[in-house]
């Protein structure tokens, strides 16, 4: 099975075009467990298991796991997660982006040592810096396109003199990543919520693609403006939110009130399909 | 002490424009380590010693770590290089490029946890990708700019249209890193060894970064075209080599060999300045 496929039956069996990211920050751990690093495991698993069956896919950040030394407590989520939820994949957001010899070892990391179904990588040193990634036939690769930071407009958005159609640098990504590069069908694309115009560009550009979507709900995108601008019958999505579900409260009920945010955001995203449309 | 003062020491100090790069391969360990993930941390530490007076810095690759479960074995390198090389600086080689709070968690896992002194990383992301690490003012930040590996040319090398001057994308790299991204002075910039010309565009637009050039050795780069190119007297750069040092002998001689590859690059180098210059 593709990562595309184990993407589309877990978006059909779930209802579901929302992706729960997980970046745990013990900080904001809730009450009893606050600041505690030793405990990033179990707040996840909990959000994890009050989510699995709302989502389409999960996503662990890594930063947040490296910053804490905690690589020992994402093995242990990827294991919960294997375990309990084998058909929801699961994107391991680590954007590495290093040539060869150094990208076959970020390879080895996200889908031997973690076992991810998919990645998310940056497009900025070229094809040789995401063929690694390739050579895992069953996985799939997200590449960094238009990104939902004010910053993001500072290379991306330069448009290109030396590229029939001088299309924008995002645009130039996008059709590499549905033409040239995707040799195997694994690659998608990552673009921010917060552009609808260029994610329905982006669409354009790369009509079968999946599109990783962040930035609904705490950096404020708009659930219905992103479903119309970037779902197709045949080009899923995958919208995700971390924050304002991961930190729905602050109390002992917040994995209760992790599941109301995420049932909330899948239903809007559900409701914002075209009449007559379903998932996948 | 800024990390380019730093970094301006050791070069003195050493008489060397020379960073001996830590990738370790297990399957590459000499006879009697062969493949033992185990033994990173001794592999690497032997290497380290073998060549502490040579180099002007130490790059070891966290790809070769994660891959291999082995943080805690670069921990323990790091504190091996503080104990003993507190004169010689650290780029931790990750090329991490993501916004505002996953940065910060990045930032800290290169400085606070690993206890770096430079980092590398990705343009692509723009400005507030990179401003996370520059809270740290005594820390500094290599930029990937113009890479030696053939996709380097897929994004680097397009014309921008609109961007005064048409550069290419990697020159308006190098243009915002030498100006209004480097708010303390901490950046500097990664260019391959293998596009003499390229390096000696980049010093234009950016005459004071230091310059972290790889591709020399293994890669093919060559090492005086490379000096004529990239070194300034008010320029500093730094020369990586890592497999063609790691690798030079496969026998128990290993670490004898390490440091006579590493000399002779080290001498090469320096015979390359212009006459009557001298470090820094």
């Amino acid at each position: 099975m593709t990562f595309l496929e184990m993407l589309q039956g877990a978006q059909q069996r779930n209802g579901s075009m929302l992706c729960v990211g997980l970046d745990p920050e013990p900080t904001r751990f809730p009450l009893g467990m606050t600041s505690n690093t030793a405990r990033i495991y179990e707040f996840c698993a909990r959000i994890v298991d009050a989510t699995g069956d709302l989502a389409c896919a999960f996503k662990p950040q890594i930063a947040y796991f490296a910053a804490h030394r905690a690589e020992d407590q994402l093995e242990q989520l990827m294991r919960h997660l294997r375990a309990n939820y084998p058909h929801v994949p699961v994107i391991l957001d680590a954007k590495r982006g290093d040539i060869g010899s150094t990208a076959e070892q970020y390879a080895r990391e996200a889908f031997e040592r973690y076992g991810a179904d998919a990645v998310t990588l940056s497009p900025f040193m070229g094809f040789d810096s995401v063929q690694p990634y390739l050579k895992y036939p069953e996985k799939g690769a997200f590449l960094l396109c238009r990104t939902s930071n004010p910053g993001g407009d500072d290379l991306q958005n330069q448009r290109l003199a030396s590229v029939e159609g001088q299309p924008l640098l995002y645009e130039h990504v996008a059709r590499l990543a549905q033409g040239s590069w995707n040799l195997n069908g694994q690659l998608g694309l990552v673009v921010g919520a917060t552009y609808p115009n260029e994610i329905e560009r982006v669409r354009d550009l790369a009509p079968t693609l999946p599109l990783l979507i962040p930035g609904v709900g705490a950096q404020g995108g708009d659930a219905q403006a992103t479903v119309r601008a970037g779902w197709r019958a045949k080009g899923p999505i995958v919208v995700n939110s971390s924050r304002s579900i991961l930190y729905a409260s602050s109390g002992i009920d917040f994995a209760e009130a992790a599941r109301a945010e995420a049932l909330r955001t899948q239903q809007l995203l559900r409701a914002s399909l075209p009449v007559m449309s379903d998932l996948p």
